[in-house]
């Protein structure tokens, strides 16, 4: 961040201790959170960077009177440096050193924390809660948020409109959904789901929106009850008048501003079951003021949607052959012009082959808008997991580098994500090897057989082991869940060390993909995304989402064992047989060249 | 069970329940378990076996005044419905539909179960007791056990010598194992160890004793608080006069019965570390009631005892090499007898192959006792994993079936524990098949190299994956912990599906034995004892204790990699080297057939 916004941020900071001085407070909770939690959040919603000037997706910080802390993960440990003033907060690590670690050993006895419940899941409400009491301090929801008080220029909420997702697309209707999820609730003993996730809400009343990038759903809430009462807490301006295409007849709708009043009015003596880590906190205070009962619990929403449906998964394959065409025409593309360009000393740019992938994906009608900010990262910048290229920072794909692209579409049919590493002429042996290691472990992953039962936990490792014969690793999950027309980050599977609750079973999309990353120097990775498909008697396996090429130059064929290149061969050819129709004789062309079989 | 025995267990049935009616309870729960938590128990202990009739190694009984329930496990459910009165006893899932959830769902209100809180671990204590509340009941603890009150005839405790185990063997003094463990507990913020763990104990005196068969370790208690004072509750008969050559000058002796008024005494207004699975909750209940907080955690023990010092590594390896000339001896005696035997009608039965290896091993005075009770297994007895002969069930190994044995010694150096699968003459194809992913599942995991930080639960399947591939499978774990001439089953560390929250580190010794399993027709299992070994860089690897050659004819060579065929080499190669100056000239010329190098 630009240093002469210091000033601003530390004049914010002093209005905001004005007010906690004026509301009896000693302190205020600053969370990147929305009411949605959310992995982007609007600009209305951006409180910590408005307050410390960190830009990064995911923090935390805690206002004091005299002091102030912000906590960010391994990813922002150096950006966080650039962008606050460090004479007004400490750093702090989100996960090793969090803020319920922070309350517990930094609060003094009686000092009183505010927080906007709104914005906490309950998770946090509680753990923090506990830190406050165990310091002999007072933690309390404030009425108003602070930040929002001091925010004169705060952006208004987003009003993106609102489309029905019609079942032709959704595969189930709305009055099957709610069949489906109340039969859940009554099976755990609630009476009332509340529901404050975008992604479940567009899933279960069959609608998409717009509030944020990247993300196709409207931030609303959702009350629902195992007799099939449904409230919509939406800001009626992103509705159409005529609702004639939606599924809503039977769905009361609100201003989300009612929210708890309307969660009082609906749980009272009732249990209502909230998701701990994914509802506000405000939603569980209100329900136990109204003399309900809470139980925390994943919301059956996420059980229910993590499950595609057959018109899903037929999107699904039918968007990724869409995106495969698009990746196809980019490296054709790349290709013809890179090496050249760069002898003529005008390279291609990280942002400009950004564009233009995304250009070559809004050829086709289906397609709506990336489903990320896409990592175009070559060379150095490749080794920083979550690169996004700037004016400032894009740099030349440059021939001898390694150039990663990892990228996906939102399509009314589907999500995308998909990453491939390349090179411009030829890379070094270090890199070859790292990056033949890689492929093993997606080979090894993706070709797995597995039993019903088994987690996400238990076969990360398969893609890491290439990785680790040669003393490598990389520092993060081997796959996340993605979600249809939705997040492409979706709960609740993962691959992962961490360990996951949840069952591996037929009709998951995740993705895979393995890397290896060398600070400042390159970094390489193989992303593939996948379905679960059943192999009957009792196992489960995979099959590749993702038709795009992997680059076999920068492999070490003769590492790969016979059963690795023959997997090789046949995902190529799948890759032709489903995509070329859609291809110009160029892509064609250069298709033909990088899936010659090398099996032999 | 012979069904002459029942009318003798309907009358202890109806003994135990008028028991009940003198002590005010309506119902009573009969463990398994023992005060020590241990896997093997005493005859004195076995009270489930005469209340029951049942006489697996783990399940508990609810007997109520009109009802009665016991609960086993997977390996039992066949066994217990020979063994006890059905008309008596309703069958339940130990793990499954566990007698936690029988009382919530089977007890009437107001009816109180009674439980002997030394034979129940906290967690017991603790999720019974609030399954009983939840269903309006009482859970009491009484002071004598109801059952010991009808067993007439109930056998005495045992009285096994107790031995000093000198450093060295132990490789540690006990004053510097008692600063280590002083150290974790004020760590942890513990004043008072109470310990009922025979090998934790056995472990932290440098003691061993022979109170249980298998196990060379005494029955007894120790409560140990942070400043060095020690207690050690030993039957004082079991200790010979002299002790001169025990490390036990700081070490107040007291009789095991004084076990509750000493924590009284030394947990009044102090903190106690208490092991909730393996530490009778009577003990918490002992300190609670001396105003004393209870802390429960796993023992620092079991977490010091875990890593292997250099010399305990080095006594294991020594020790292997001792039991790898007994398996040789066995096998060149098997394979010269067994197909000569068979054809002139006196094949050689499972029990005189059991008592064969026994005898091999008693040739070295360093041997003390098997480990476990051997599993000598032919035909479809060795897909029974827990198989025992007995003088019934002894089966010929016979020509063209397969034969498992699984065995192990304890050592005065190390304790060991390996599985082999041959056969007399050829097998089928499918054996072959499944054999040879059972071998691959071992060399996978056995060739690993893993980064700090990585937990058995994200290994195990690399030993399955073999197996998956074929869609097959084995139900149990892949590997546990061993303890140096202790527990052949040690906690904590295990390769198992289920979560597992220890990080695998060097010094941990554990076995590695896939399997698989047809049942009636035949088993198939393959175990090597390893090290966790540092490999630099952060990575650890596994180096093989065991030094027994793996049947290469049972396995077909054409589907193992060039690696895989190379480990078996190499392996074999080891075999030779460290064992050959054992081995007399006839079980040489049988190692050197079976180690012919297969790699081409």
């Amino acid at each position: 961040m630009d240093t002469r916004a210091r000033p601003a941020i530390s004049g914010r900071i002093g209005a905001l201790r004005r007010k906690l001085v004026e509301a009896g407070l000693d302190g205020y909770v600053v969370p990147r959170f929305d009411e949605h939690q959310g992995e982007y959040c609007a600009p209305h919603d951006n409180r910590l960077a408005f307050v410390s000037g960190f830009t990064g997706s995911a923090g935390v910080a805690i206002v004091m009177r005299d002091r102030a802390a912000i906590f960010v993960d391994g990813r922002y440990q150096v950006q966080v440096r650039d962008e606050v003033d460090l004479e007004t907060f400490a750093i702090e690590h989100f996960y090793d050193a969090p803020l319920k670690d922070w309350l517990r050993t930094n609060l003094r006895k009686g000092e009183r924390v505010g927080f906007n419940a709104m914005l906490l899941p309950s998770t946090w409400d509680a753990d923090c809660g506990q830190s406050v009491a165990e310091a002999g301090g007072v933690w309390t929801p404030v009425d108003e948020d602070l930040v929002d008080a001091i925010w004169t220029d705060q952006p208004e909420k987003p009003l993106g409109k609102i489309m029905a997702f019609p079942v032709a697309y959704s595969g189930e209707s709305v009055a099957d959904k709610k069949r489906r999820i109340a039969a859940m609730l009554a099976e755990q003993g609630a009476d009332v789901l509340i529901e404050a996730q975008p992604d479940n809400i567009s899933w279960f009343l069959n609608v998409r929106g717009r509030d944020v990038a990247f993300n196709p759903m409207p931030h609303s809430f959702l009350i629902f009850d195992r007799h099939g009462k449904t409230e919509w807490l939406v800001d009626h301006r992103k509705l159409p008048n005529d609702l004639s295409g939606f599924e809503l007849d039977d769905v009361a709708i609100a201003e989300p501003g009612r929210l708890l009043a309307r969660v009082k009015a609906m749980t009272a003596g009732r249990t209502a079951l909230i998701d701990p880590g994914f509802a506000p906190s405000a939603a569980a205070h209100a329900t136990r003021a109204a003399g309900g009962t809470v139980q925390l619990a994943r919301s059956p929403i996420t059980l229910a949607k993590m499950h595609k449906n057959a018109t899903e998964l037929a999107g699904f394959r039918d968007c990724h052959r869409l995106d495969g065409a698009a990746w196809i025409r980019f490296f054709a593309w790349l290709e013809q012009n890179a090496a050249e360009r760069d002898a003529s000393g005008r390279p291609v740019s990280e942002l400009e082959a950004e564009d233009r992938i995304l250009a070559y994906r809004q050829m086709d009608e289906c397609f709506v808008e990336p489903s990320f900010r896409s990592i175009s990262a070559a060379g150095g910048h490749a080794a920083m997991c979550h690169y996004a290229a700037t004016n400032e920072s894009s740099a030349p794909i440059r021939t001898g580098g390694v150039y990663l692209l990892d990228s996906g579409g939102q399509y009314l049919t589907g999500t995308t994500d998909a990453t491939r590493t390349t090179a411009i002429g030829p890379v070094s042996d270090e890199i070859r090897r790292a990056y033949t290691a890689v492929l093993k472990g997606l080979i090894s992953m993706v070709t797995l057989k597995f039993p019903k039962g088994t987690y996400g936990h238990q076969l990360d490792a398969f893609a890491r082991r290439p990785l680790w014969d040669l003393g490598l690793d990389y520092d993060h999950g081997t796959g996340h869940g993605v979600g249809h027309f939705l997040s492409v980050h979706e709960q609740p599977q993962r691959f992962d060390r961490r360990v996951n609750a949840i069952e591996l079973t037929p009709g998951m999309v995740t993705t895979i993909e393995p890397g290896y990353y060398k600070a400042g120097a390159y970094g390489i990775r193989i992303e593939n995304q996948v379905e679960v498909v059943d192999d009957g008697d009792g196992f489960f396996s995979f099959r590749s989402l993702t038709l795009v090429p992997i680059d076999m130059r920068l492999a070490e064929v003769e590492l790969l064992t016979p059963a690795e290149r023959r997997w090789v061969d046949a995902y190529h050819r799948r890759v032709v047989q489903e995509v070329d129709s859609m291809l110009d004789s160029e892509s064609l062309s250069w298709l033909a060249d990088r899936t010659v079989p090398i099996a032999g």
